[in-house]
């Protein structure tokens, strides 16, 4: 349904350009040139109220005069003719548009109504639709060669699918690729994406084997749940990259929780593409040499690298960015050292990296090679070549392809530190490795395929669902909610966590001494005692807290004590009287939550607590719902991890809890989508047995939100919610 | 002087080439090759053996045979006939040499003689000399020309002065240099550095004005102490960008203490870089960038950045990285704004970024250029093009560049994403501002114009020298070392600590209990009362340890109980005493301490102590010895910083009494240089008073050095130091 829809856009057997042109640099003669140029595999009809010949095609003055059938109009004429222009579209039968003009959505109020009327005609009359406000589309396939864009450069043909927010971007963009010898199979500018979004371009690729990887510049991402799902699905069969650009504008949120006041919209955007296994890139350069890594390489069996060069300098600089991305230098066999010995000179280095020194001949490449890329204990090389008299560089990678092209399994990079003139001559051959000027970026190219290894070894993780105790939780929501508080007190907050099977502090109220001990017993010595009053805020100020009560004998005698130094502190009105809680010994406190981004959803996070938490900001996020395996993921994560693994002879905390901990919390937002922050601040590890603790938790509603789910509290008098 | 012998070399009137040759592919034919195609300004003096004529030039047999001066001589025959060749120079009265033969200190233990030999020849000659085992030296100065390098492509004048420690990759950095347009004017390759090293070129190039900043490759650093006397000084009058590679050589040091197991050789070459202001790149690609914007920009006056654009993608993207290399978006003032407005069209944005969107003609890029220049809340400016219809890059590069002609104090970096003939087209231009292709590196040259700019205002800083007990100091080291103890006691590392004025925490050892009480009063509750014990170890495992002990009455009651505790364990035995100690309160933990590397001897550390300090690793260094600047550098540097600052409601620290612990420290291991190692752990913050006080401290000594340098403590009879 979707390929048949898109598939008159993108593979289209006829095209009408309506607002062609033959006035010099207009759209509608920019893009009529780059149709004829490049050759389009089909009709086209330029449409043109004076008729007449545009770059040697017949013009028509409407769609209706042209016999034939028309799969694809592309619209160019100024945003007030439009709509219309849609109409005899439809009369016509055209079912594919792209509309270029500008004026809707990003011009304003009038504009944006001009796009909502749009999108309700594209939607009676069955249409898709690319843009508005967009640079066009292009489909290098032999069969089809459509270049509907008025970018300067012709594309290149390969095997990206390319999707662009911008279009002037995507104009820059494809100047760029055409001279990197990066190629393209298709290309979606999306424009104001009124229908076509990036999520449609990847589901219409998902299967198109002509796409074989598929790389995105985003400034927003248009409905994040749906991208996600689509995104985990698709990444496990071809990469995606993806340029999200705006991580800076200022998210300034004013959240009052530590979860949400860490959030922000680029740390949602960037927790759903690392669970959605997109690899995010931070500039153009890399997601080009990101690409070019991906069009030319298989994806490797493990992280170890070897590095081949004909100079010391460069091979050490090679492997400082190798450990430096988190791969392996790999460690050579002995096997392959004694073959290299066999024929390297004296002088050279056999351990990895291998220098061959800088008399080496083309034939110790490839013999090196050859013997290294045997080798098992080796998934990727990089061969390094620094210019030595007599050797032409071109020589060198021809050789080393020969030797590549026996071991298509296993990724080899090229690092040739020489004049421009040879990456010219590169890109006008047909190549089976990438070729870089500098061993960073092929070290930065290694680094990607290994992360999409992981990726796709990655387990899918599922979504679990807990025997929870939802309607106390919904029970005691309401009850806030009813009262007016946004803000659950801490005694509701632990009482919804400890309903959901949060391991939460025990804890009692008592108004008597002997309602005390009967809670103290209840939970077992030691306790804490706190006093908890409507007046005074401050606990320890006026000493309300005890630590460490061993025995009924004590808390007796510190009950009265308290009792006695609350009265003489004028703090007995407004006591509604003492919190007794379970005596958590643990040095270890970690945080956990929940912040809402208001494009994104809820999100969790989950890091280093205690007074860290803002020093050090260790802590992650990942959009909800949770899988199993993201939760494990976060947990894993952050640099905290080591002191729950038992860092410096402490007890090792109980991960599988602290995991299940995240995916109750998981179940709990997407059971109640209202909440907008939750804080477990801290979850403190116990030293007793590595249990992750709830010790504090506090959280806070979206009222008007919360109360239609919830039924009206707002205290009318019909709806008897009190 | 040191101007008069690097003259010979860099500066030459005559050179003669020893090992020219005639054969084709050999160095003795290409470096004779380049001094003919340079156009080297003087006289050529090919030596072969065979005599004859050399590229045009009539050979000699000999040096002596040479009726003219010479000034310079390249050798380039076999090692083993090197030495007596030089002897022929001496006699020939040449002082400036440049030895490119291998076969010296690289080769085996053989070549480190043979190199030995020769740096003894060229100091009873008088000579200076570059290499062995190099590419060569250049200068491009038209009144020299000189390329005695055996690099494949000749050399672009420009303003730098580059060393390069790897021959071959200096002689790709050439091929590299010139396909970018970086110019420079001298390179000197220093191989294996036997006499001239990267200090001797920068002594060399401090006043030379043909040199505006220096770009060093290294591997090692010959004499770090004299690097960063030297840098100090010469980074504050031109930039020094240094790529320092090696960076990820496993130092796996089995170091003992914390401070010792977080340093490393790499973090020790960090340190040194950044207390000498030489700007350290981590790849090629970024020193060559870097050079390329000190190469035609001006040091800004503050770090504000605007941004102009035709494109609202590349508008974001730039403002991300400005934001995520820690510059500020500059506030564009009303007068500004209001001069925008009247010009740009109503759909362009007058608010940093500024977007004058996709159809902005040349003449607003002139217009918005002026206008935005001239607004004082503006130091640098970025400028970005997207390829438009109808406009040609080169003409708007053109454009900007005339505007910016008339601003020369501040910085423009060009932005045009376009395809690389623009480049070419650019590289063959005079220009007055770099251009690159993406908004990242523009951006990263932003940072780095800060970077210098902020060293440039920095204060030199002073090393102080405080009234210590130093003689105190030295005889708990030398009890140590004289009982064969190279790890000084908890005890007497404290003493050393308080002899030289950090704050310590106060204690005394005790064997009664009356002592016991004296020692509390003099100290003042409340205080800690620990065991000791030669025997037992672990403390708290048998309860050794009480703390919060607030009054004579319970000390004594308390220590009573530890008695009883200590006998029913089995503890009496061994049992030394007790040790009453000051109770410090806090929760700030931090660490310093002074660790040290074989090369570059010691060096401090601070940072965030306690549990963390692995975890984090939220640590600084700097060598030693410290400036009162650099202290305020490493404290200001860490994460932690905002603990001391008073985060979340604590006291804030004494931040210069914290800065005076670490230059007392940095005194200590002045005068005591064979302190290997040094931790304070913690080092708490006082919640009382926000005082930094040593809790725990541990001092470590290198056992030979110590003895030597405190006078024999080995035991023997005759020295008399027990």
């Amino acid at each position: 349904m979707l390929k048949e829809q898109l598939d008159k856009i993108m593979r289209p057997k006829s095209i009408a350009v309506i607002g062609a042109s033959t006035k010099p640099a207009t759209i509608g003669s920019e893009l009529m040139q780059r149709l004829r140029d490049y050759k389009f595999n089909g009709n086209i009809y330029p449409i043109n109220p004076k008729g007449g010949v545009i770059e040697g095609f017949q013009a028509y003055t409407n769609v209706l005069e042209v016999s034939g059938d028309i799969d694809f109009a592309i619209i160019i004429i100024p945003q007030k003719f439009v709509l219309e222009t849609l109409d005899q579209c439809n009369q016509k039968g055209i079912k594919g548009i792209c509309i270029i003009s500008a004026g809707f959505k990003e011009a304003g109020a009038k504009g944006a109504q001009a796009e909502k009327d749009l999108l309700a005609k594209l939607n009676e009359y069955g249409m898709r639709c690319v843009g508005p406000n967009c640079l066009g589309v292009l489909n290098t396939h032999p069969d089809i060669r459509m270049d509907a864009t008025f970018a300067e450069a012709l594309p290149e043909r390969g095997n990206i699918g390319f999707v662009s927010q911008s279009g002037a971007l995507g104009g820059g963009i494809l100047n760029i690729l055409k001279d990197l010898n990066v190629g393209f199979a298709q290309f979606i500018s999306i424009g104001n994406q009124a229908d076509i979004n990036a999520e449609t371009a990847m589901e219409y690729w998902e299967n198109d084997d002509d796409v074989q990887q598929i790389l995105l510049y985003m400034e927003s991402i248009a409905n994040p749940a749906n991208f996600r799902k689509l995104a985990t699905k698709i990444s496990k069969k071809k990469p995606i990259l993806a340029l999200k650009a705006g991580r800076s504008a200022a998210g300034a949120s004013a959240a009052s929780s530590h979860t949400g006041s860490l959030a922000g919209a680029d740390k949602a955007a960037n927790a759903l593409l690392m669970q959605s296994g997109v690899i995010r890139e931070y500039s153009l350069k890399n997601l080009f040499d990101t690409a070019k890594v991906f069009s030319n390489c298989p994806i490797p069996k493990g992280d170890r690298v070897a590095i081949i060069t004909n100079s010391g300098g460069p091979g050490i600089m090679a492997t400082d960015a190798v450990c430096e991305y988190g791969l392996q230098m790999a460690q050579i066999s002995d096997a392959t050292k004694d073959k290299l010995i066999s024929f390297l000179p004296a002088a050279a280095s056999v351990k990895n990296p291998i220098d061959m020194i800088a008399s080496a001949p083309i034939d110790h490449y490839k013999q090196t090679l050859e013997t290294v890329i045997a080798d098992e204990n080796v998934d990727m090389i990089m061969v390094i070549y620094l210019p030595f008299m007599g050797l032409k560089d071109i020589d060198v990678a021809k050789a080393v392809m020969e030797i590549k092209n026996l071991y298509p399994e296993k990724p080899v990079l090229g690092v040739f530190m020489t004049t421009s003139s040879f990456f010219t001559e590169i890109s006008n051959m047909e190549v089976n490795m990438p070729f870089f000027m500098y061993a960073e970026e092929a070290a930065d190219g290694l680094k990607r395929l290994n992360q999409q290894r992981l990726w796709v070894e990655r387990p899918e993780g599922k979504i679990l669902s807990y025997n929870v105790d939802k309607a106390k939780a919904e029970k005691i929501i309401k009850q806030s909610i009813s009262e007016g508080r946004d803000q659950l007190t801490t005694l509701e907050s632990i009482d919804v966590l400890d309903a959901y099977g949060i391991r939460a502090c025990k804890y009692g109220l008592a108004t008597t001494k002997e309602q005390a001990v009967r809670v103290a017993d209840s939970i077992g010595y030691p306790v804490v005692m706190k006093m908890t009053s409507k007046t005074t805020s401050h606990k320890t100020d006026v000493g309300g807290v005890v630590v460490n009560i061993k025995s009924v004998e004590q808390l007796a005698e510190e009950y009265d004590a308290l009792m006695v130094r609350l009265e003489k502190a004028g703090c007995l009105e407004g006591l509604e009287g003492v919190i007794i809680q379970e005596m958590v010994k643990g040095s270890r406190e970690m945080v956990c939550g929940i912040a809402t981004d208001p494009q994104y959803g809820p999100m969790m996070m989950f890091g280093l607590g205690g007074v860290f938490i803002e020093v050090m900001k260790d802590v992650t996020f990942r959009i909800a719902p949770l899988t199993d395996v993201d939760a494990m993921d976060m947990i894993k994560s952050v640099k905290a991890y080591k002191l729950l693994q038992g860092a410096r002879g402490t007890k090792p905390a109980q991960i599988e809890q602290i995991q299940e901990t995240l995916l109750r919390l998981s179940q709990l937002v997407s059971d109640f989508k209202f909440i907008d922050e939750l804080d477990i601040n801290p979850l403190l590890i116990s030293e007793a047995n590595g249990e992750g603790i709830a010790v504090d938790g506090r959280i806070k509603v979206r009222m008007p939100e919360a109360k239609e789910a919830m039924g009206c509290s707002c205290g009318c008098s019909s709806c008897g919610c009190h």
